[in-house]
């Protein structure tokens, strides 16, 4: 691991570096809240008011002995919208649990990514697995359209799926193609899963076909096929209720 | 409604403009297939090479009499990617059939604007009520985050949702709620039907549970929340899905 050197403020977000930066309050609360452990700096804008979300701010930070700059605006003007506080944090990938997995292979965008999170958030799934060339989990776009889900998930990186299923060889895969012949409504779940995905432009290759029970999601028109962020809030949402119906 | 000029080809795009630009060879293909009547301009990018596509797209222009342009760089400039072709159409607002609508209260955000018509299209509805104020269902970010759905929607836009109810008492509203009390799953569908959603950050406005029947999206965890255009993807679906059963 690339040592992290806390005495030089990174003010601007570097893909091959070791840190990234949260920006506005809500994602830094999150980051407090999740992982307080990969917190490193955090900024306060000079013109966030005094009241409780600084207060707190300023005692979680001095809790996990994270450093306290207040005097600085550089790291604000990175900031898409304006904000008034950002949080330099760690990256971290972790080996994945024994639970349910969603699985990207080559997603290209960090919107959808960080929405998946977002989604993964919101129905409790905590393992993402990321195959081949991946849009940066870790970006500041991607961290904020998690809405700071992203800290609360084990995410992994794979180069092949092959390297995926030498580890995770006992999760059941399902695939979701247009070409399946299995309709998401009559499918039986097998746990632990992993729901595959493939890349925005040219979904997954055919040799998905003969993994696992690969999956489509019915659509009426397939001229317009469905943004892979919502195909994946489908798909997870449809597990989800099912396995509790 | 503003005349619109042919003769001065519009550069940038104007929010309270009469015409929007579409980027890209697939979304300038999809203009001229379900809304050939409203493109006015079609630029070609010098570098755009000689073949089928270029062909079928000036073939089009002079069967509907578009003026063409192939000696200009400049509107490229306000592409987001590098492409090789742009179209400016005509924006247009249109009444809504008495079929299924999409009626989406103060939404704020340009790409889920457009996701959200892609959703529609892909589940083969046409009807999308904008009520209050909105995002710019026009702007070029929102036609390209819609991949054409757009050009085959009718898009109204209503002050309040009591001018809407006006006109279209006879649909069964189902407002997305947090707070609702019946589940999405346990629905049952009464056709004509809206389902309304609110702002990305404050949801629809409490009045809503008194209208129709408010439906709530099952969740693992309410901290975590959906992006609106999942939501409206997954309510979508069931509604799409549950019909055919």
């Amino acid at each position: 691991m690339v040592p992290f050197c806390p005495k030089i403020p990174l003010m601007k977000y570097e893909k091959d570096g070791p840190v990234s930066i949260a920006y506005g309050l809500t994602l830094v609360h999150y980051l407090f809240e999740y992982a307080p452990k990969r917190a490193k700096i955090l900024y306060l804008h000079p013109k966030l008011k005094e009241g409780e979300s600084r207060d707190k701010l300023i005692a979680l930070a001095k809790e996990y002995k994270v450093q306290i700059v207040t005097d600085s605006l550089k790291i604000f003007s990175g900031a898409k919208e304006a904000t008034y506080a950002a949080a330099v944090f760690e990256k971290e990938y972790a080996p994945l649990s024994s639970s349910n997995h969603i699985v990207l292979v080559e997603p290209s965008n960090m919107g959808n990514l960080g929405t998946i999170m977002r989604t993964m958030g919101a129905y409790g799934l905590k393992d993402l697995a990321l195959v081949g060339p991946t849009a940066d989990p870790y970006d500041p776009k991607t961290v904020r359209a998690s809405m700071g889900a992203l800290f609360r998930l084990n995410i992994a990186r794979f180069n092949t799926i092959g390297d995926y299923l030498a580890i995770h060889g006992d999760h059941h895969l399902y695939p979701f193609m247009l070409q399946a012949k299995t309709d998401l409504e009559d499918v039986k779940i097998a746990e632990p899963y992993s729901l595959v995905f493939g890349n925005e432009a040219k979904g997954l290759p055919e040799e998905f076909l003969n993994m696992g029970t690969p999956l489509k999601i019915r659509q009426s028109d397939l001229v317009d096929s469905l943004n892979l962020d919502n195909a994946v809030s489908i798909a997870v949402y449809r597990f989800q209720t099912m396995k509790k119906e």
